[in-house]
């Protein structure tokens, strides 16, 4: 009976366990067995993860990157600059924190630069050729920074060689009203005029003013605008604080265009055809010299005529006059001329950009970048190594997690260390000329965090309006420097908000409708979703229009240690705070960006495109209900890819579910180009966001040939308008039906 | 013991049971059960579909759909062509045989009308005015087709309203060689000139014209090129056979450029800005009529002068001479002028294209659009019923099996059946135009078939040369009509072929590199990936430039079903074969695009490109070696991408991988677009497949600003030579990054 029980159970259990057997393998599942990728397919971020990297991004490293990366000048093309090459890839490839791949790609490339044995000269001269007053030609040493001989002169890239002599004459800003305005009393042919820095681009205070028949330009920067007034070197200025001392001189570029000139949308390579340079718009068509304001102190404050407008006073102790033109009777300067000898060559020279990657796991095809230029005008503590020092330890502490099989995300990602920026966001313009094809197909968006740190009070950001939600996320879980228990986030709302109709108060999010930095081409010309983060001031406490040092000499280590970021903490937050960011682009399910806040943006647009235009346009016979119709399909469009979202779970979904959202979100911007909308203007293909010179809150084409069709006489000039409202009308349209079912 | 086995037995199978049931749901499999999603994600073509496919497409349901179409006439905007917009809908709206979803879509679009209350004239006219001869204003009637009152006077689209009157002058075919000849012994100021099809587009035909003085143009066309030089209606031409009538008149649109000529690049909605008609170039400047045979006999065997050269001598049985200008003396016409009188006029009128979708079912948002113009000149039963006829008949089988469950293809398959296309590819055209961003995201091909039976010898096909492997695939499956045990494609090889580096002798498909048909928007302002099938001559026993009966009052049901296609056969086959093409395209796991054979055709234009253009390039220091290791890099990354297809098990791989190599095959074409190489020429971007007037077997844009350079004085002109070959390089790199491995 035992036995008999025994033999019982044992078959039972053969019987059982042949049960077990052909339940597991022999009956077909209904979709078969699961295969190993299921499960990485439908990974999400990793909060702890992210938490780890936060833990891990490091104040003192960032420093001893900044240390490294400007012991000496790095002008673009420079053997400084080649240094900071080297250093890139050699952190970038090591073996232990660096990138999968990094590698450098070179471009040949239009750069401009003052002759090192014919320095520039701006002077006061007599009737007899007498100089009565010499300007600096280089900027005077508080540290041993000043004194390498790799300091490059002040100078004005892409300012023309050439020799000016005349009547001096100020031209507040070098703006075209500034220039009408004088020329109402002063006769402005032959004269040299001297600006002040702001109101106008560099390159434009020339241009407006050649109109005129002035010879030659100089600019400055008034202690009004970076000072807050203080002017002495005794007590008041660096190395005593940040302001700029008297002999500071920003440096930049005269272009009025970015990318390298002689190659529109052709990367620069050997035998790249290029434009013959008489063909060349946008330099300006004069010479001219930036000097410093311990020199226009000496130059204005002796000019003769009347007094300047109020609004066109700075900070001099004395009263800002037009010009007699030239100077006053009384002064040491009477009757003399100023001169302008400006030795500036031309020369195409091989710029590189530093590439690295990480490569992703789920989707290698699509591409999260995140960058910043390397160039500098001088030492660059701030511009632009207070960026590449951020980015340098966030690739240290990606780059560790990857190296020790911690970590892989889903998607790439790509860093840029660009070249040649201070030329004219040169680098990654040509990158994105070179690549254009695969980088409109497959990235997800760019970063870019060049300035971390204008100063530590607060971040700032612009980007397209999907991020905002993403910047929120990110910004939350970052500790503000130098306040206890309070976040990035929290400070940030109370220095820049807005009210969102659907979101309450909020920090404001600018938008990147120029190209002050290497954003410019992923923005205007790919249309990638892209942002710009950096950490900056208390605008009640200083009105400087940028840290005072910007483009100086005095843009070095013992500044930014001092004065900029004492301890690297603001660095330290923009470092999380922009790697939480790129984090979460690369390895959410679903791509972080919100098209109803695109739709919000929209419909900001609208409002005050209908408040300044509607009446006039009627009147015209020009509707502007398909952009309003455009305007609300997006919307509902957004609402719904957003209800798709919320109620899907996507986890479970076919993966190409997942990503077939995602490809609507990647490619949103990517509907507003339109290659043709501005035939003028070199890129800017974006019709939401391109640059605008009229100066109104709303789309920039429409807002331009408005302000156009206004001032002008000829009525076709409104077709224009109408032409921009019809671009504008479809391209939303265009996105509204990508956002929406996919058939 | 019975009653203990049975226990035993029943325990047992208890006990498997129990088993089975742990074996199949306790034990938890390596990465969970399988979601049910996985063997959708994974499915390829199913080959029994295609046969099933294949074997349900019927010549009878073509031929009543043909007899349908083509009861009334339907020229664009007609009250006949929206007849065949209600029956478009109907069918794909039918419940049992219609797709998922059938729509309309307008668009306001620019025509050109005869007056019917005032017909054009020619005439010839003494000094008196009397009118001594008069060309007919209508085609003679064979059947009541031709009575039909809705058939529209033979005129010529877009030429102006006018009236001219002028010695008469034989121009050829109006190239512009043809005039400089004439005009070397003729004065053609104040002259009227007639010129034959072909050889020029229809507007050349007078803008050439129009710079030596001529006011006039007529055309028409010569026995010689359409009848294989047969002219009698009493035995020879229809209803004898498919030869034209000698009253016959080929109407056609005389706009050079193709899209609604008032709103380039904008959907002609009703609001959307339109350019003043003052500013539209391409049209006729100077009034065109199209006559018939039989008048232009009368007109050219009369005329005195030079007999012209032999290459301009057509089928009549009489000398074709300059003209004096004018008459001989001894015609009855001595001394008498020609008359044009035209009365057409423009209109903006309401176009509609008609949309059909079948949603995809596992990447809905990729999409196969297949599709053919609805519009015709006057019955328009081979152009372009003949093609509906073929959809119609796709969309029936393919229809059917959706509303039946037995089938839904893997990608979205979209239906356009296109209005206003025999203006000028309007409604196709204005279709990329609104949906421009989603379309070039998402479309994996276009397949065009417009005229789907030219004649019933054998296929001819023109396509990017990816997708030649596929059309070879597809005609191998279908027998060809009328012979035995023969296939599509081994006939196919018998009167088009090639000798391929890579295949051997194959069946020679030609490129896309005109505006012929509606693929011209998708292959050259989208970079869509295209194709155009259909069944055509046997050329070794007609000369005819076409069908005779092209764009007359013979394209008739009658015409098409006893001279084209009789038993609708030929239509069977094209139906077929596309049909085939479109499956593949829709349900292949992975898109059966070939990026080798693409590498083959850049390789031959490339090598054509150095035979005609190396040595004078480096005379001039333009060096081409970027453009051949832009081909080289091309072919590279083609062969690795091939090789990664090859050796991978896709279906059990993450569907993210298929996907990804289905994006490299799908946005391939899109590498070749620049939206600036070619600013006069509206819509043409792609680089490698564009328009060229200059007749060499080699990339478009250079080969016509080298043909320009040589012929020109200025040197500048070879900086566009220059530019054009960065151009190419640039994008044929762009290409192959786009091929090679994504990260």
């Amino acid at each position: 009976m035992i036995k008999q029980l025994l033999i019982g159970l044992l078959s039972g259990a053969a019987v059982l366990t042949a049960g077990i057997l052909i339940g597991h393998y022999g009956i077909t599942h209904s979709s078969g067995s699961a295969p190993s990728w299921i499960n990485d397919v439908a990974k999400d971020v990793d909060e702890s993860l992210i938490e780890k990297f936060l833990s891990e991004v490091d104040n003192i490293q960032i420093q001893e990157n900044l240390r490294e990366l400007t012991k000496v000048p790095h002008m673009a093309t420079t053997a400084g600059d080649e240094k900071t090459v080297q250093f890139m890839l050699k952190r970038w490839q090591d073996s232990e924190t660096g990138l999968d791949q990094a590698w450098r790609e070179e471009y040949m490339v239009y750069l401009s630069f003052p002759d090192p044995k014919k320095p520039n000269k701006v002077t006061v001269v007599n009737a007899s050729e007498t100089v009565l007053y010499a300007a600096r030609e280089k900027e005077k040493s508080y540290t041993s920074d000043q004194d390498d001989p790799e300091v490059v002169q002040p100078y004005a890239a892409y300012s023309p060689a050439g020799h000016a002599k005349g009547k001096l004459v100020y031209a507040n800003q070098g703006k075209p009203s500034d220039y009408q305005e004088l020329n109402q009393t002063i006769d402005l042919r032959g004269t040299i005029a001297i600006t002040r820095y702001g109101g106008a681009g560099r390159a434009a205070k020339a241009i407006n003013a050649a109109v005129y028949g002035v010879l030659g330009v100089l600019v400055y920067t008034d202690p009004l605008d970076i000072n807050d007034g203080l002017m002495s070197d005794l007590n008041e200025t660096y190395p005593h604080s940040w302001y700029l001392p008297p002999s500071g001189v920003e440096r930049g570029s005269f272009n009025s265009h970015f990318g390298d000139t002689l190659t529109p949308y052709l990367a620069a390579k050997e035998e790249t055809y290029r434009i013959p340079v008489e063909n060349v718009t946008g330099f300006p068509p004069i010479p001219i010299q930036p000097i410093g304001f311990e020199d226009a102190y000496k130059l204005i404050c002796e000019l003769a005529g009347e007094a300047a407008p109020a609004s066109w006073q700075g900070a001099f102790n004395c009263t800002y006059s037009f010009g007699g033109p030239g100077f006053r009777n009384t002064s040491e300067f009477s009757d003399s001329d100023v001169k302008l000898d400006v030795f500036n060559y031309e020369e195409v020279k091989n710029s590189s950009n530093v590439m690295g990657v990480i490569r992703g796991s789920v989707e290698p095809d699509r591409y999260v970048i995140y960058g910043n230029h390397r160039d500098s005008w001088v030492h660059g503590a701030i511009d632009p190594s207070s960026g590449t020092s951020v980015m340098l330890e966030l690739t240290r502490v990606l780059g560790q997690m990857v190296k020790q099989g911690k970590w892989r995300p889903r998607r790439s990602i790509i860093f840029g260390s660009w070249g040649a920026e201070e030329f004219g966001l040169i680098g990654s313009a040509e990158y994105t000329e070179q690549y254009f094809t695969k980088l409109s197909e497959r990235t997800v968006a760019y970063i870019n965090v060049d300035i971390a740190v204008f100063a530590n009070a607060t971040l700032r950001a612009s980007g397209m309006p999907s991020v905002q939600n993403l910047l929120f996320t990110a910004a939350k879980q970052v500790d503000a420097p130098g306040l206890d228990s309070t976040s990035v986030y929290d400070n940030w709302i109370r220095y820049f908000n807005r009210t969102s109709p659907a979101r309450g108060v909020i920090p404001r999010v600018g938008y990147l409708s120029g190209a002050g930095s290497d954003y410019a081409a992923f923005v205007h010309y790919l249309g990638i979703t892209s942002m710009d983060l950096s950490y900056t001031y208390d605008r009640s406490k200083t009105n400087a229009r940028i840290y005072p040092a910007y483009h100086t000499a005095y843009d070095t280590f013992d500044y930014a240690s001092k004065f900029i970021d004492p301890g690297f903490v603001s660095h330290q937050a923009i470092a999380r705070t922009a790697g939480n960011v790129l984090i979460r682009l690369a390895d959410s399910l679903v791509l972080p960006l919100n098209c109803s806040d695109y739709a919000e943006s929209l419909e900001d647009y609208l409002q005050s495109a209908v408040t300044l235009y509607e009446g006039q346009l009627k009147a015209r016979n020009i509707s502007m209900e398909p952009l309003k119709r455009a305007v609300s399909s997006f919307r509902s469009a957004a609402s719904h890819l957003d209800q798709v979202i919320h109620s899907s779970d996507l986890a479970n979904e076919t993966p190409l579910k997942v990503r077939r959202i995602n490809d609507q979100l990647m490619l949103l911007d990517r509907a507003f180009l339109d290659p043709l909308a501005f035939p003028d203007k070199y890129a800017y293909r974006h019709v939401i966001w391109a640059s605008s010179s009229a100066g109104r809150p709303t789309f920039p084409g429409l807002a331009d040939a408005y302000a156009h069709a206004e001032s002008s006489a000829q009525s076709s000039d409104w077709d224009k308008v109408h032409y921009h409202l019809s671009v504008l009308s479809q391209a939303i349209e265009g996105a509204a039906h990508t956002l929406v079912d996919v058939i």
